[in-house]
């Protein structure tokens, strides 16, 4: 099987399109509206392999987030730019340890999900 | 930036690796002891742009799943073969409903995320 999508469920439309669009750099390739109830977006990178599924339901509902989902990760080419992008913004971040190869920071999305933003080879 | 992996925290690693590797066919192109606590394992398929990473902690803990994070999803070139396969294993399965073009079922993996396996585009 070919892997196709993530789905994660959000709870603001327009900060997560902020936050996974403006400041991830990710495109928005679909936006389909289940009636009045729901929209579903489908976001991906210059690749188009891949896609992050957005559901927003308006209803208003509240969620249970748990411990058991990990995170969504994503290569940046600069990491140190985004690290000052992101502390511009006043954001809470983790590093990765100092001693370790793997170069990384985690930061949280408007939903609450960790995000692990990963120095891309150069 | 680019998509990289989704991370997911599983319960039982063999248990994963037949549902992820032997049932959907993934293969591990990593698996990574963490001294003697967690083993962490990459997942992809014949593309190898995007990878699952499966995270598996030993020390026995019980996580809570939650209702916000979403679901897996995967393209099978014969979602009939796939169906067959899940009725042959006795496992809950539902399916799209008839009316959508998009067909597709979803299924559980063991440690109760939701997966859902469509049909590719042929």
């Amino acid at each position: 099987m070919r892997l196709a999508h993530t789905m994660i469920r959000v709870k603001d439309l327009e900060e997560s399109y902020a936050f996974y669009c403006d400041f991830l750099g990710l495109k928005k390739v679909r936006e389909t509206p289940i009636g009045d109830e729901a929209v579903l977006a489908f976001l991906t990178d210059d690749e188009e392999r891949y896609h992050i599924e957005l559901t927003y339901n308006r209803d208003g509902r509240d969620y249970t987030l748990g411990d058991q989902f990990g995170h969504l990760a994503f290569y940046a080419d600069d990491l140190e730019a985004v690290v000052a992008e992101v502390e511009r913004r006043g954001w809470w971040y983790r590093r990765s340890r100092p001693e370790l190869k793997s170069k990384y920071i985690f930061v949280k999305d408007p939903s609450g999900y960790d995000i692990e933003i990963l120095q891309a080879p150069r």
